[in-house]
């Protein structure tokens, strides 16, 4: 009988697990010992600001550390930062602090072992091969970025062969491109060929054509060998945590891997999935592109993290905190507010109680959890183990693959924005760029409204005006594009702009 | 007492060693147990086609295994391959074949540990961070270029900022960048930095602006905290193999980190280090920039590996080979022919044999090495073994420091080219890039007689035309490029084109 140790090894200060392998050393042995551990969502608030965290991940290693010293297995699967982005300074890094802190959170912010280097290099030698199909007559324009996991704005729009060819291209963030969706969203190696083999490489006289139909799959797998096992850390309390997948939920799906998820189920009872910025990015991915659509666990539970501040000191925003935590409870998650306390705000505390109850939330949990790490939850969470303790792993919610593809972005914008489907308004030009969309993945044999939607927006609204009185919020459609690969229609959407290459700050 | 166990640490299939740690153990402990390995070079023929190896890796791992069948404590020392080139199916790998294997090929040469990955995300950041530097005012123009690790002909000319700013950039490949030539020739974490301070951002006002003065060190230095340690391997045969610092000795330095060899030196008896492409790139480049300028052991012995084939079946060209084995012979170096064999060529034996007692060679050690591996050496290497059991280990030979850079480039084509000082010949523009290059290193208080130079050619090619007759050869000198962190001036030479971004095909 084999264990989770056959198929672990040591890579430095982390251990990195072949997640394929033993998933499908449990399928094929239905009585090894396995556990089946219920997901909790943290997720968050949406941030006043686009780059400013309320402590999703702190809240995450203190929530873990907590539950384990009431002795419960509890485990994290945190998202891989982006490198680059912490390492241009315009962020500080995604592994938590103070005493909610990683082992080596330089491991995780640094680059951890090569993953993102290798998915940003397995994504740039598809877009060298599409080159390659252009000399030899099978493309003749190029649908894929190339990427770069360190951001520079000059890289937003380039031409290369400059002064010959002058091809306008992009470069988008090595986190946000079609292939870490794929790696994000695969059980197997063949189901990451299967995907990269249908990732539309270009168009041959307006056709599309596949990258199945032109290269060698092996050499883009061989490249993520590595990179598709997720790395195992702990906390300095010692509580395991899985890192694994790219982040970005504002425009990408920005979740941890679905095997890392997975594989963290099998191995423990309680698994905390950070999924970040907002609830209206983050959990709305894991809901309804994640668990509707490819299959992973709906959340037994859920925490929404906020800041006093974040919820309070913008009187025009202040709907959205209590709109999250109401609409995941209307979808029958037991959902927990929780405030992480910064320096100096702990008079607050009998303050936000009186809101939370005004709101008629649970019983909010209150902290200062970069002070306290787990401590400071410990005495506060045994409502939450109890809800968790009462439910079942639930099932799956229906797919909506078939369903018109704009109804369904008409569907988010009602139930995860709050704007009903009569105020979901298209930009000129949005029209066109759909009708575009369905034909490019026609022509590859395969209908639109069976893709999953990626909403593309800022991180920091979900309207046009978020501070916009409740009955005058739009949400306005601007472009699609398609990700035959990973399945996903990318629909940006909203007034904001996004930022797939942020300017370094 | 510590050992280099304590230096170790596991990484999936591979360990890695923290090189910069146990040298300065050593350093500071001068009693505890070290070896004082000797350094052999492994070279080749000049190719007849640039990418086309004689089998350096080959050979290289059938010595050692060869050696180590002799009870020799026998190491080798690889350069890690360009993974984009592998993968990109420009050329096969480059972790040897047959009997003559390590037993992960698959794990060098498709990107080993993510030392490339980092070492392109820092070189790309410090462009970010030029960028802003631009935006603060700082600088005006960016003198470093962008890497990839992926080749893409079209990236040799890009623009940025496309359709606004219109800036003219180009990428260059990984391996061949400035940061990878201070990670292959610092000794420290420190000088690393050191040097990454002295290098030029670009130019503001027309002086040159070093990035010491606006960027915060550890950001470069945390991406490289794990690419700066040797991987350890080893071959089918158990012998081990140390892998580090990048290849493309045509372009740049191209030859293993400084550290990786004085590791292996201090751990073992026979250190084998591989320098390619030819004799004229990766051996004169050991020779006269690592040895003469950076300290690295001067060989005691060298192989310099030619396939039948090339060595004569181009008449015009076949005064190459042994234009090479009698230049390191003169140095002093005991230099031994060595034929690597292919399929159906054992019945050429006798012949070569005759041809190299013609040339008044050692004997040569011919053998068919994917097929037969150390084995097919085992007979042929005492006289190997006597001539380097015989040599001390060399003390180096002076620098060429303050000696007037084009001097130096015409001492390199006269003893590594075999093309006299008066016929080394001036490009139109050349004596105004040497001017621009002079006036650049002077704006930040440097001299470029100081500078070490890398010739930057074909690696098919050492003068403007190899098949001219040897009277009528001619070096032509093209442009000169400073690196002020690496301390090395680029010079292009001689008329053929150099690839520093291949086509990938």
């Amino acid at each position: 009988m084999a264990t989770v140790e056959d198929f672990t090894s040591q890579y430095g200060l982390v251990r990195k697990i072949d997640a394929f392998g033993y998933l499908d050393y449990l399928k094929n042995n239905p009585d090894a010992p396995r556990k089946h551990g219920k997901v909790v969502l943290v997720t968050a608030d949406t941030p006043l600001k686009a780059s400013r965290g309320e402590g999703k991940t702190t809240t995450t290693i203190a929530l873990i550390d907590a539950l384990r010293k009431r002795g419960i297995d509890a485990t994290a699967v945190l998202r891989q930062p982006s490198m680059g982005i912490t390492a241009a300074g315009s962020k500080g890094g995604a592994s938590g602090g103070g005493k909610a802190s990683l082992t080596h959170p330089e491991l995780i912010d640094w680059g951890l072992c090569g993953e993102m280097g290798a998915i940003e290099a397995a994504q740039n030698l598809l877009v060298s091969f599409a080159e390659k199909a252009i000399d030899d007559g099978k493309l003749d324009t190029v649908l894929v970025p190339r990427v770069s996991e360190v951001p520079s704005r000059s890289l937003r729009s380039v031409a290369v062969d400059y002064g010959k060819g002058d091809v306008p291209e992009k470069m988008v963030l090595t986190p946000t491109c079609e292939l870490m969706q794929i790696v994000v969203l695969s059980r197997s190696m063949d189901e990451i060929g299967e995907r990269v083999s249908a990732m539309i490489a270009g168009t041959l006289d307006g056709k599309p054509v596949t990258f199945g139909e032109f290269i060698d799959l092996w050499r883009i797998t061989n490249i993520l060998a590595d990179a598709v096992k997720p790395a195992l850390t702990e906390t300095s309390k010692g509580t395991p945590v899985y890192v694994h997948g790219g982040p970005f939920a504002n425009v990408s799906i920005g979740i941890p891997t679905l095997v890392s998820v997975e594989l963290a189920c099998a191995l423990h009872d309680v698994v905390v999935v950070e999924a970040g910025y907002g609830a209206d990015a983050g959990a709305q991915k894991w809901l309804d592109i994640a668990s509707r659509e490819y299959g992973a666990q709906w959340p037994s539970a859920a925490l929404v993290v906020t800041r006093a501040t974040t919820w309070r000191d913008d009187p025009a925003r202040q709907w959205r905190y209590p709109f999250h935590v109401n609409r995941l409870e209307k979808l029958g998650i037991p959902t927990f507010p929780l405030v992480n306390l910064w320096d100096g705000e702990d008079d607050q505390i009998p303050a936000l109680r009186e809101t939370a109850a005004e709101l008629g939330f649970r019983e909010p949990i209150i902290g200062n959890l970069f002070r306290d790490g787990g401590d400071g939850l410990t005495g506060q969470i045994d409502d939450f183990v109890t809800a968790l303790e009462a439910v079942g792993v639930p099932s799956n919610p229906e797919s909506r693959k078939g369903e018109d593809i704009v109804d369904t972005v008409r569907w988010i914008a009602a139930n995860a924005y709050g704007v009903p489907a009569e105020r979901v308004v298209f930009k000129p030009g949005f029209e066109e760029s759909l009708n575009a969309a369905r034909e490019l993945v026609a022509g590859v044999g395969r209908d639109l409204n069976d893709f999953a939607v990626c909403a593309v927006k800022s991180p920091a609204t979900m309207t046009d005006d978020d501070a916009a009185a409740a009955e005058e919020r739009t949400v306005t459609l601007k472009k699609v594009e398609v990700r035959a690969g990973s399945g996903i229609a990318q629909v940006n959407l909203t007034k904001s702009l996004t930022t797939p290459m942020p300017k370094i700050v």
